[in-house]
């Protein structure tokens, strides 16, 4: 059941405010009704006209004589609040508002748009707007929208778009039609004043018509339906790609003074996109591309590419972005080498990539052929071929790639660089995506892999029981938590802390580091120091009893000299690690958009110049903690380097997760929590320094 | 005067192995020289013929009765020996071998080439090819090529373009001439029997009428032509745009079956290409973005960026590819946000990016009056705008630009996304380079801008009076030299290397340490023991006296113990940086394409796992060691971080050009330098360990 569907689908349509000039931008979505052959009732809305283009013309929805799915509002913003009421009063289940003036204009706009917010809600009305565009619906002639794009053909194909934006969008839109990608639909969401992005995109990619969803987005109004919405997409395998701005702080900058919407931070936002498998393409070409190849249905269950061309120089340059896109140049079996030996021409390769030369054109059975026995060596996931130019050969090709749609099974992506824009149409008509260049067949190709890779970890890990979140525990207005409490809270949730003592006196902390072996570090513990090393607060490396003793007063000392009014419950007795370890980081946020996310990162100095961080929203298992590994930059420092063994990564992965559960358990709670460092080794991974936060209770 | 001018600007020609079917390989160049009206003599060469197409054929070159200048030479490889030697003996200054069956082919195709390049050396003949498609000068019609492309429109213009690919050479020819960019030029150099890619494309970029350079390489025949070439382009002012593939350890391996030329070590090309302002492009979209700007003159001086657009998340997709492309969103002027005011509409933006909104295309004066205002502004170095579809409103816009036009002198770009064929069209023929995509115009915009900012650079650098190279060393048959030696030859070129001193007892030891200040270190020092740390050959920190004396003897002991037949020279005693301070690495290397170069990068950990480094070819400056310390990922690490104050930038600086002076003055002699660690801090960068292994001597 789709919740938006008599938004999507309508049976009727009420144009409030429609004109008798089907050119003008309130006439426009009737002419598109009627020229698409909208199958439903239409409503034209207007107190000065009797009828409009020969059908009844009514002064107000209310005065309809049968119900209205969808009402289409075109009238200034200061009537649509009244407009609204009217469609309320109607029981009017979904409203599309083009009118702008609102909250994109300023304070008062802004004060409109929330009053037509609230006559939606109360009213029940899916609201989509204001300030769009409208929305199109090609399986079924729903032109709601006065978009330039609805200006010409707009045939059904299994690409949903969802937009924020209006012009952009619309350029989309008419990219998308150049390469006859079909748009079955195209909806700009605008202000959002009701439904948003994710919300919409969920009911999209309900429809069975639909197998492949398109978004270009600037910020979200609810992160966690986004998340959810990619995680049906998943399940669906229905890839969803965006292109979202606002990416670097000249971006978001930008978008600020555009939108006034925050566009998030775009870790974060990434992060995300990289836990439930959502692609996301830099700019509009990249993101057809990709659709383009999911909508021809590629979906390769692993990135191992079989490259065909009739240019040595091309193989070369797919070979190099291959790497560069996560693709991996397939070796191919012997069988299939000496089966190319005898198809290709001695002076072309047979290695992969293949390079079948320009002998083709006089033997068009040796493309044929070598594209089959190039996708049906098991060592090949998807295939990329390319060639150029050829017009007075279309045929000949054409009878090529017959024969190599009847005998391929796995995706075949075609790059024909500068080819004839008839033969270019055929071959799409035949099955197949075709690119204009090996750079665009390559990042969709990068595309599909990666989204069939991440729907095969998806399978693998969907049956692993999910754990039950632990009980929430009481942090209420505590603020910083001590030391030792967070110590005892974070290892009742498995996470591994160096063990720790709270001394009063020096005989406690030399019994507490005879306890906990030599050498020790010693912390100062007060709620009100929170950077101690500034103040001199911790002695590191301590190996005997005396030096303990002695270490216990220093630092007693110089706490009390830097905050005489401090409270100080103690000094921390640690134990300290003397395994070769790598400095991790792990921490916890809330993210306005997102709510608890869990970072890990390489520590040390870098985190202050350099950072190397990733981001995904908890809670995460060990399975996706380790994939958050395989994305640090750094990755290579936790395998062996110079002598010291390679890193326990599933400890680290155990500390992550486990990490990421406590926060799930206590999301309304935590404010933040720093795991910094955290020192991995080829036996194990453990916190050395933890600052927990909780919600509302005094900050640093 | 052009060296290849009567390759390239012929006053003849002779086509031999013509055939009479002017649709064959061998028939097409007469038909396109005939078709684009050829001005010079032709000549078709085949004993066959009394004449092909009225013109009177000759049975050879030799008995031509007037002088010919460029032979065509299309007959089968095995002939091909005696057609040179027949040019030859008719003292035929130049010749395109398009035949194939040469050195692709394998070992004898190699010794047929072989033969062919000594005939065309002996007879002092220009020899391009063979396996090539030919060249085209289209100002010319000189149309001595077979390939596709020239079975067309070969308007001529202002772009340069040689390649080693043909197949892929034509299909970027094409592509050029879809988006209506001339070239002036077409040159396939194939295998490179006689001239190279990089003494073609310096005499193409000799030709007045050609104003930039676009080059498609698969590896160098020659890296110092190409550094000659490349600074002469940087002289003229006229941008060299390349494409070369290889960059990859996949690329390089399909490179490398691919033509059998070393592909060269990535980095290296790519630090040359930095050195010397080339504008390298990943890919053949890429490359026409970027020549596109600069044949319509885009010659920013500098990348403030300017961006003009009717949608506001154009505008923010822009502003985030900017800074990703070394452009910066250009801080408009107070002025200029006050005169914007008054032009774009209240619900538009009047920041950077000026979001105009729709409303332009009812007041196209909007459109006009912005961009004029935003290029107007001292602070935007060039412009960027942005709309989409607008069919019905070409003529409008035309206006706009015309306007724009005579009102703006600095470069703006344009961005017309799913324009009209024909508005595009006559856009271009008002001079302003079109783009399909905001990423492209933005790829464009940065490479017109780093051009801009290396020639300012250049201009600025030039008249600094050039280094006199020291009088060379001689380290001949020495190999490995000792460490004292080469402190000695190193602090003599300037080099900044830490005090050291050899000592053959532990008294002259602790003498030297007296001597240097401690705490020092102690290295053993033998020809035969390189790894010196692996047996326990170093010992570090030693406080006084009598550790040293400790450390003298046991430093000799482990030597002894793990190479009891080395011959050791003593122990080097050195003084040791407490100076807080950052590890870098510099070294010289002999790379197989550029010679000499020298490497600056990041030390520690991270050499090994995840390599920071870059390359010159040497010497450079202090100036552009500078910029080598700004290329790097770890650049942030020598500002001020924790506390540590910001490293001495201009002391790397001096060790990097002082170190690449001597290499460039031992080219003959140095095989390798490796410094490693360079300290660098505050106070200044200083060696603290170094190998020097001259040529020809003993190798680890």
């Amino acid at each position: 059941m789709r919740k938006l569907e008599q938004m999507l689908s309508p049976q009727s349509i009420a144009l409030v405010g429609a004109s008798k000039n089907l050119n003008k931008l309130n006439g426009r979505p009737l002419k598109f009704l009627l020229e698409k052959g909208y199958a439903g009732r239409i409503f034209p809305i207007n107190p000065n006209y009797e009828s409009i283009a020969d059908l009844p013309c009514y002064p107000a929805v209310s005065a309809v004589p049968e119900p209205v799915d969808l009402a289409v509002v075109m009238v200034p913003a200061r009537l649509v609040p009244d407009t609204m009421r009217d469609l309320a009063s109607a029981s009017v289940p979904a409203a599309v508002v083009f009118s702008s003036g609102f909250s994109e204009t300023g304070g008062e706009g802004a004060a409109l748009e929330e009053e037509v917010r609230q006559i939606a809600r109360e009213g029940g009305i899916a609201l989509c707007g204001p300030n769009c565009l409208g929305l199109i619906n090609s399986f079924e002639g729903v032109m709601a929208s006065f978009s330039q794009f609805a200006n010409g053909e707009t045939p059904p194909g299994p690409v949903g778009f969802v937009t924020q934006s209006g012009a952009f969008g619309t350029a989309i839109a008419a990219l998308a039609r150049n390469r006859e990608l079909g748009l079955g639909y195209f909806v700009n969401t605008g202000n959002e004043a009701g439904v948003h992005f994710s919300e919409v995109m969920e009911d999209v990619l309900a429809d069975d018509r639909i197998s492949v969803g398109a978004g270009y987005l600037e910020g979200l109004a609810d992160g966690n339906w986004f998340a959810r919405t990619a995680q049906k997409a998943l399940e669906l395998n229905k890839p969803l790609v965006v292109t979202k701005v606002g990416r670097t702080s000249a971006g978001a900058k930008a978008a600020a003074s555009h939108t006034g919407a925050l566009a998030g931070e775009d870790a974060i936002f990434q992060g995300v996109c990289d836990q439930f498998g959502v692609i996301r393409a830099p700019d509009e070409e990249v993101m057809l591309d990709v659709v383009d190849a999911f909508a021809s249905g590629a979906r390769p269950s692993d990135s191992r590419l079989g490259i065909i061309t009739q240019s040595g120089g091309a193989g070369v340059l797919m070979a190099d972005g291959a790497e560069e896109r996560g693709l991996t140049v397939a070796a191919l079996q012997p069988d299939t080498t000496r089966r190319l030996k005898q198809i290709v021409p001695a002076f072309g390769a047979v290695g992969n990539p293949v390079d079948i030369t320009a002998q083709f054109i006089a033997e068009p059975e040796i493309f044929r052929d070598s594209v089959i026995a190039v996708m049906d060596d098991p060592a090949v996931d998807i295939g990329i071929v390319w060639f150029q130019l050829m017009h007075e050969f279309v045929d000949q090709l054409m009878d090529v790639f017959r024969a190599i749609r009847e005998g391929v099974s796995k995706p075949v992506l075609v790059c024909w660089v500068a080819g004839p824009a008839d033969g270019i149409s055929q071959l799409r008509e035949l099955g197949f995506p075709v690119f204009r260049s090996a750079s665009a067949a390559l990042n969709a190709a990068g595309a599909a892999a990666r989204f069939g890779k991440h729907r095969a970890a998806w399978e693998s890990e969907r049956n692993a029981a999910e754990q039950p979140l632990p009980s929430p525990v009481d942090l209420s207005g505590k603020g910083v938590l001590p030391a030792m409490e967070t110590f005892e809270l974070l290892t009742a949730h498995g996470l591994s802390l160096t063990p720790s003592r709270l001394c009063a006196t020096a005989e406690q902390a030399m019994e507490a580091a005879q306890a906990l072996g030599f050498p020790v570090a010693l912390k100062i513990e007060s709620p009100q120091i929170l950077h101690k090393t500034d103040i001199g607060g911790v002695v590191l490396g301590l190996a005997d009893s005396d030096t303990v003793r002695h270490g216990f007063d220093t630092v007693m000392q110089r706490a009390r000299a830097a905050h005489p009014d401090a409270t100080i419950d103690g000094v921390l007795v640690q134990a300290m690690q003397t395994e070769p370890s790598v400095e991790l980081v792990v921490g916890l946020k809330q993210d306005p958009v997102f709510g608890m996310v869990v970072m890990l990162g390489m520590g040390g100095t870098a985190l202050e110049v350099n950072p190397d961080v990733v981001f995904r929203k908890a809670p995460v298992s060990e399975a996706e903690a380790l994939r958050m590994l395989d994305q640090l930059r750094g990755r290579g420092l936790l395998g062996e380097v110079r002598g010291r063994p390679a890193v326990d990564r599933a400890a680290v992965a155990r500390l992550v997760a486990a990490t990421s559960t406590f926060a799930a358990a206590n999301a309304d709670q935590v404010a933040e929590l720093d795991i910094n460092p955290v020192l991995a080794s080829a036996k194990g991974a453990r916190a050395v320094d933890w600052l927990l936060i909780s919600k509302g209770g005094p900050r640093r």
